[in-house]
């Protein structure tokens, strides 16, 4: 027990992200695989009730890859309400519909509301049944409201690890992932300007009058229009704009491009 | 390849959700694991690419929990290319950061574009690459875009299943959990109505006020409005209605509710 008071004091300093709870874990295996969801989503703190085959167990360290080994020692209880006890709010997970009046959420909502709950400085915690038959009702009467993650009707069984994931999960995201929804990095190239990508279809369209692609002059707009939009599209790097450059200069017969965006032959 | 035909027949009735392209899987456990997550989450066309242990495989179907036999089969590929030659627009799920300039998307932005293109019928297949190394930059360049997932730096591996699990069930999100993400299931009990609620505050200030409840009557008036204020946050049933009119009428020793919301005494 002397691994509970280190918890303790290390939680109060890594401030007050969940706490998972498992309750009434059966194999060692699941214990780690579900340690190792939570480290990936950046949670540390963990709980277990009762946990069948024992604690500390060689085989959920194993399990957990690493997880176990970088997170606080696991806190053990004999019963569920001393492991709620300093918590503000509980949250239960269920696969199945429940004969309990209490609110359902998706984990995407109770991940918001936790979130909420932490800028209140107000801790919250997510049990987790055992393996098969998940959470009692009784277990769940102590929660105020039940995280229901959304799967297909028709084939919905998770393994513990699999539903802390998604659970987790969504807690992360629901901090980290709006703000950069989609990117383009582009290494150590910075994006073209539009100056760069216009000199660039100016020249290719040079080249191509002087090649006699356009054969139908009627159509002359609509490809040019077309050739541009798929550059466009394509967001270039000034680097890519450069290897165009050097395309065309290859396949024209190694001439580099003109000095300014003009046509050959003016002035020089 | 018989099993490849009827694949492809079967899918065309089923929609054009996206198809899962394991490349280079190694262990069979995990491909099963992999096509229970994507069962879960609705997900049923799955492809492997030079599958390392073989296939068929026992020890997926074990492993799929059911999944694999429930899916059409697997259609297998010696190469990437012919994989997904029949789909308009593949992602590629990447855990590291990659020296291409390609659009990088959340699984959640990916999955809002995935579900625009099944409505202008597009099909799109999404990559995973091999346990341990994930996809080669080749693999990637054949791409639309990139998938990654965020998740805490500082521990970032997840097996192959938690990785499908992620990016499947922000698809099945996308048109799944949206219009419900909270609500409140009252079994076979309806929800009370106000004038139930308020007789019984009625009732319950009146026998308060009979047993000297309020000491001081300044304060009378806050008090009750947050004894109110808990029931009404309470949204009760109609059933839990009569439990507390039970309950009040046991701790004051017997009587049952008045006939009316009025104060006991009025006209009988």
């Amino acid at each position: 027990m002397s691994g509970t008071d280190r918890t303790l004091s290390r939680s109060r300093t890594c401030g007050n992200a969940p706490i998972v709870v498992l309750v009434d874990p059966q194999l060692g295996e699941n214990i780690g695989t579900a340690a190792r969801a939570m480290l990936n989503c950046g949670l540390e703190r963990l709980r277990l009730v009762r946990p069948r085959d024992g604690w500390p167990s060689e085989k959920a360290v194993t399990a957990s890859a690493g997880a176990l080994e970088r997170m606080p020692p696991p806190e053990i209880f004999d019963d569920l309400p001393p492991a709620l006890a300093d918590l503000h709010a509980v949250y239960a997970t269920t696969a199945r519909p429940r004969e309990l009046v209490k609110p359902v959420l998706t984990a995407r909502a109770a991940a918001a509301q936790i979130r909420d709950r932490q800028a209140r400085s107000e801790q919250a915690g997510i049990l987790f049944g055992a393996e098969r038959m998940g959470l009692t009702n009784d277990d769940i009467a102590c929660a105020q409201a039940i995280i229901s993650v959304p799967l297909n009707p028709g084939f919905s069984s998770l393994n513990l690890a699999q539903s802390v994931l998604l659970v987790a999960h969504e807690w992360w995201n629901a901090a980290h992932a709006a703000p950069d929804e989609s990117r383009l990095p582009t290494g150590d190239s910075r994006p073209a300007t539009q100056g760069e990508l216009e000199e660039l279809m100016v020249r290719l369209e040079t080249e191509l009058d002087g090649h006699h692609f356009f054969r139908n002059p009627d159509m002359r707009p609509t490809m040019v229009r077309n050739i541009r939009s798929l550059f466009t599209r394509a967001l270039p790097t000034e680097q890519e704009i450069r290897t165009f450059h050097g395309i065309v200069t290859a396949l024209t017969g190694g001439k580099g491009p003109p000095r300014t965006p003009r046509t050959p032959g003016q002035r020089d």
